[in-house]
């Protein structure tokens, strides 16, 4: 049984990453790390667990954290992981870190990224990048089969990069043409309490936010560059919306040649087809939304053409917490222990 | 391997069930019987389950419905399957039914029931009746274990039962004094179509309906005055509130004798003690609710009392389409193929 | 113009007085008063009002806070409204107070209240109980008239008083047989941010809460009391729905004597008739929700009688902001100033 | 008074002009004509109208409907206004029309719009096209005032009108480059019964729809086209999210110059300073969503710049039910008639 710790674990995305270990058949929880409610069991901070995890939350020093374990995930803001991630490696432990820390592999991207966010641009383990992989397994698997170091991708970025990459690998893609409009649901954001997220402000708001610029579009950009071989620009859209669990990423690019809907449909079919948790639909599919992959690992993308102006239109579906988080993590780590990369994640959530 | 067939696949029910048997371990799907979406597949009707199962709907009197099954489940309305068991019982298969056909085992009780809810009186297989069980598997496990025919409860009945049942057994309860009110999400109500649970009609509404009386009441208090061994009378509401899942009922009952809180726990405790889809609560618990058991069988009760009026009050909270129907009827097979009663539902659920 | 001000105007009482008295054609807002957002325009708090006030959020010790006004809504938490009272009516102000600081006029009701909400049972302006009035103007038109204090009814409270009152009025209720069970959305928790409103904790929740005892049942015993010439006790049960404005209660009692349903129905049709704001229905009426009352001062209320066992349901509906909140006090406004009771608040809302 | 008649009277946007001419000082109901429920009182629809409005729905042939009007407004699918706007003119009444029969000025465009929706492309009443005026006030006060027949627009198309008028009239946008990323609350598809909008099935789904084109852009690319004095073609995409009341547009454009945000929201506040139903914000404005117009008539625009790839990015929010329907509707009404266009409209909506 591979032994995992989880570090954030009171977070939405370490009770995320907590359910499905306790339901994979090669993995076992050992101890469950907090700044929160320590001390507490974890099935009295998440009651739902009540009967299947009685783990204690320990603060990160408690004797009982350094228990070994095989892989640790770090369900952490920024700056976290990039410090204690040492320590686990040293211990023998594979790493998995949801936040920015380990997504770049360089020290300029990162300092770039950390700019970005209002951050100190120094990482604080500098030696560890490049030994670091990005943990999108449909763009990565090798590079994570082969790390003991992933940087788990942003929410919005797994939808776009999915999105866009057949289209990228194939230069399709003008440059500078790219554009993400993505909404994700307020589980997003976490289970921090912020005024725009109490219930009577949110239930029937819709708004855009960070217009600024946000966070995600360095991965996103470095992602397709790499794919296009090409220096890819996106003007990148945030906005939130009263559902709990979803995104949804409409994504255009204007064609660099004329290209059917049916030629692009099979260059993506055949661009996911070892991805099992990809599903390529055409324009005329219905019925295809957040709702039939929540809970799941899926991505849905359903592909179509603007001919009238050349512009192709990915629209990308998965579920934030578990494609877009605490799914690819599991994934990643199925991959770093030479597991099939769907274990214990392939089931089809419930509806409705 | 047991075989399952369901009729009525494409509804809520219907699609519950399958969703569940997915995931079992000792049983697989044979057949899918519907009168809508007949000749699709049901990934084309359910675009979540497209990887997963790709079984075609089928009429009921295609020959591939007549394949042979263990189980046959009647996720259908009242009086379809107490004329279609026969001939599933008569192949050899075991039946468990959705509706009111087989909760009530004489044609007296169903003649009452059916007059409730504006239907036929006449039982179409009266012999039937009395080998039938009622498939609340917390108090009637051996009967399910021992039959080949169960009625699966009701929603509202399956949480006010459950609520009640240990008070009742005690004669904690003043006769006439017991009354439930009951709250449900809209997916009780299926998947049909209906003007008051059309999205903009919904969503800031909530109401009380049916104050005539709901059928549920019947299966209520025949189980209550069972448990009692006395004449149990109920007041009835049913509400229906902007969820999608979950049924809150709270349940009121004057006290034949001053009862503490304590007391009242502990003899809850103490009946629910063999049962592992039931978790008892003290009034002073806080952080449950129906999002802490959607997507699973659990039941939970908080228990309470108002000594000034020596009433005791029992919050039940469900999952609707889980321990209110599936998930019942998953464990109701459990019992009746000699399973542990949790196979295929042991899990906690998502959150959030 | 009755010149208005408004202390606590930042929360959602605040703003929804502030609303209403925008559109009342006999009243304008001279100053705003709050704790939070100090020196903001209240536009900038609230955009929705930009263009129709740019009135700044002022300090209670603002001398602009100190500008004549002829009524003082404090739309504030206990123990703030009956300390400022005495100032406000120095300067010759009427005072409309939200909260439960003027809804007792004796000291010891005062501090029963008081005790059951964990307060301080001593009040700071003995002096001024018996000269406040209970702001319920269906039960106490001629005493709010008369006076210069108003003590604004609990939400919960006034869907359950005025769904009561002519049955208790009448003697029909049964001493200790009264059950309010309560719904109400989350509008009715206030803006202040809490783990359970927060959007991905409630969306599908359901939930009991002050299980132990909620405030507002004093003064709905004290109010049918009254009514009675008797002394009645309540069992009262708080829940919350994730809607956002909304407050079902269903409310239950045993019948003193036999009545059917049609003499109930036109007993409360005769205790309201001059009552503009409460809508009177059978039990067959059917599309009554809360969102019919919605972003209105109307209580709608659904009489029913259960024969078998004698006991009277009555479902009342309200808005928690309006009629359970800013709209009531809106009415006692009117009526302290001699104004029809509907001015400003004589609109249906809007569907859907 | 303006006596008004109302086509289509049941439907969403039937009763939404009628809620609001039942506050408008100038204008008043006299006949409600509509093909559903047709003899009942419109209270007995829409009970929160009882106390309000009394007014029988009448047949079309009905001879009640026939008494006369100065405006008659047609909430009517397309199709039907075009036939019957010529007799309601040679009575003397002013036509108002929500579909699309109105919005075209020649046969040809209409044809061009009539075959994208699937419809006959002959215009039942082809002299009066010409006759007619777009009715989008913003950017066509001066033919609405002098016309009798407008055609109301389309709500996806308000608001992106609304959002690129002032760069294309200041051939700022490239043509080819413009994308409409638009997303609607649920009742912009009416009260008419749809398996999507079944609560359960949508209260967690987002989702693109009508890929292969939506009605609305062809008045868009008109419009648009119109301002700048070059042919504008725009790719659209309409989603749907669980919300009621709401239109959220992101809209992009490649800049023909480079422009700053701050030369950019000159521009807007110019192009907007004799409307006053615009807002508009810079990129930095927070809390600026669709709750802060719901229930109003006005539409919140965010201006920012996308300095990296010259690309203007429009965020559109409106009420599609009111700035997307009714209050459109009314405000053209006020110009018809002479009012101050803010007549009966000039309200800020309640929050939350």
């Amino acid at each position: 049984m591979i032994r995992v710790k989880v570090v954030g674990a009171t977070g939405y995305g370490g009770v995320g990453i907590t359910e499905l270990v306790l339901q994979h058949p090669e993995a076992k929880l050992v101890s469950l790390v907090a700044r929160e409610d320590v001390g507490q069991s974890i099935a009295a901070v998440y009651p739902h667990l009540q009967g299947f995890c009685d783990l204690p939350v320990l603060a990160a020093d408690d004797p009982r954290a350094a228990e070994p374990a095989d892989v640790v995930f770090f369900a952490t803001p920024d700056k976290v992981g990039m410090s204690a991630a040492r320590t686990e490696l040293s211990r023998g432990a594979k790493v998995i870190d949801y936040s920015g820390d380990f997504r770049f592999t360089t020290v300029e991207a990162y300092a770039d990224y950390a700019t970005r966010i209002g951050k100190e641009p120094t990482h604080a383990s500098p030696d560890l990048l490049g030994r670091n992989a990005y943990g999108l397994a449909e763009l990565h698997r090798d590079e994570i089969r082969k790390t003991d170091i992933v940087g788990n991708p942003g929410c919005f970025a797994c939808s776009c990069i999915l999105g866009l990459a057949p289209a990228a690998s194939a230069q399709l893609l003008a440059p500078n043409s790219v554009i993400c409009d993505c909404k994700t649901g307020v589980s997003g954001a976490g289970k921090k309490m912020n005024a725009t997220y109490h219930y009577p402000a949110r239930y029937e708001q819709m708004n855009a936010y960070k217009l600024a610029g946000h966070q995600h579009v360095c991965e996103v950009e470095r992602e397709l560059s790499l794919q296009a071989k090409a220096d890819i620009k996106v003007t990148f859209t945030a906005q939130v919306v009263p559902v709990c669990r979803g995104i949804l990423s409409t994504l255009y690019g204007t064609l660099t040649r004329p290209t059917s809907e049916a030629d692009l449909l099979a260059l993506y079919r055949d661009f996911f087809k070892n991805s099992p948790f990809v599903r390529v639909y055409g324009s005329t599919v219905s019925n295809i939304g957040t709702l039939n992959v929540r809970g799941t690992n899926f991505c849905n993308l359903v592909v179509s053409v603007d001919t009238r102006v050349n512009r192709l239109r990915i629209v990308a579906y998965i579920d934030n917490l578990m494609k877009g988080q605490a799914g690819s993590a599991l994934q990643n780590m199925n991959l770093m222990f030479g597991l099939p990369e769907t274990t214990g994640l392939n089931h089809p959530g419930i509806y409705p």
